[in-house]
């Protein structure tokens, strides 16, 4: 199978370059198309057996919508998107290729999948399956099947409850007005591995992390209960009360006994 | 001054004990005494030159008025903890000695003070402040000094908005009925780290936890300004509005260009 081509959308980002790397080490064929470089949609699915969707979750449906009816039946149309459940019910709808979305669970920075998660949703076609399972395995990722339903609840807890986590910190110490010299001086190791996490989240692609918030299909639910767990502890916090406090923590405690 | 005796109060605990081993190395007699073992308070001030209370929050003032009259104008009393106003302010009142607060900006799982910070609030006399920072230095750990309000300023977005961060995550997660077990294979890094402290944060004493935000004297701007970035926050989720949730970041943002 070593003469199939690959066609990444959005693979001058970095995610789409790690996938790309890993093809092209791999001896495939591998065309990258970046905002303003690279091969046409059009020329993309003329020449690639399998295309790759690697673009901002936001305009994901519309290239996709735009690559999927171009592509044959026994082709394979993937997406990297970190939901699951619209960019496959938009490849299934648009294009008869088979259907696989992919959500590899970690960021462009690292040097390797090598130890990593790479979530897996078959969605239609059994051809590309295997071949799929096996790159990824050989490169040593671990992969993880299930429902885009499944996949985009877990996802709602893992990313889009995380971040907003990060970000409702990050805004109160930004409204707080300390100086972040002075922070560091007096910061704890919990609170220094904290604000490396909150700069990640507001420095380094703050546009990932929105969407990931305002387009996760739980976010309202999640909100809701983050409202709730807050103005809980504002009662306590208003008595003094570190022993009802304490009580609250083991009562909603993932680790209780 | 090696023949001085260091008395412990609470030094059968975790931070007390890490105390309790430096002054032994260094040569000195220390007594140490917990809940139901160890010498009484009054056997403590008779014998040591110095004293050190380490035990929880809420009962920091009771023990404090309980050995501050008992001690002498030339003995030095000290505390190990979170908070610095109230402890410095008690043992100023109860007590003729030279007092200060100490608060070690680390968890007594350390296996030495090397490299962690110790914050260090001098409020009255000259006689042991050369003395006490030259055994933690001499040790590694590097001295903060600063007045008891400024400390419990920084201290309230250190510990209790981290804290208080931490456990509405928490009670989130709790709150949705996910199993571990299957958040953990669907973890990214990033979340990982979170659920780590948050692990920290509720099984390993989460007392210590609770006090630290229920008695923070900021703990009530602190959750106003938290509430008010999550409506904020939500406002923009539900329009679903990446691009001015992006904008929001950024103009909230630590690290504003």
């Amino acid at each position: 199978m070593k003469d199939i081509s690959i066609g990444i959308i959005g693979g001058t980002g970095g995610m789409g370059r790690i996938f790309a790397d890993l093809f092209r080490r791999e001896g495939y064929i591998c065309l990258v198309s970046g905002r303003k470089r690279g091969p046409d949609i059009t020329t993309m699915a003329e020449q690639c057996q399998v295309i790759i969707v690697s673009v901002p979750i936001g305009i994901t449906a519309e290239v996709i919508e735009q690559v999927g009816p171009l592509m044959k039946k026994d082709a394979l149309l993937m997406d990297l998107t970190s939901l699951k459940t619209e960019p496959i019910k938009a490849m299934l709808q648009s294009s008869p290729a088979e259907v696989i979305g992919l959500h590899p669970l970690f960021g462009p920075g690292v040097a390797s999948i090598a130890g990593y998660t790479i979530c897996i949703c078959p969605a239609r076609g059994e051809r590309w399956i295997a071949w799929v399972r096996g790159i990824f395995t050989k490169h040593g990722a671990i992969l993880i099947e299930t429902t885009p339903e499944r996949h985009d609840e877990l996802m709602s807890l893992v990313q889009a409850l995380n971040h907003l986590n990060s970000i409702t910190m990050g805004m109160v110490l930004s409204a707080w007005g300390v100086d972040l010299a002075e922070l560091r001086r007096f910061a704890t190791p919990m609170f220094n591995t904290k604000l490396a996490i909150i700069k990640e989240v507001f420095t380094n692609n703050p546009r990932l992390y929105a969407e990931i918030i305002t387009l996760s299909p739980h976010i309202g639910r999640i909100i809701e209960l983050y409202g709730r767990a807050l103005s809980e502890l504002e009662t306590l916090t208003k008595e003094r009360d570190a022993e009802a406090f304490t009580a609250l923590m083991e009562k909603r405690s993932l680790w209780r006994a």
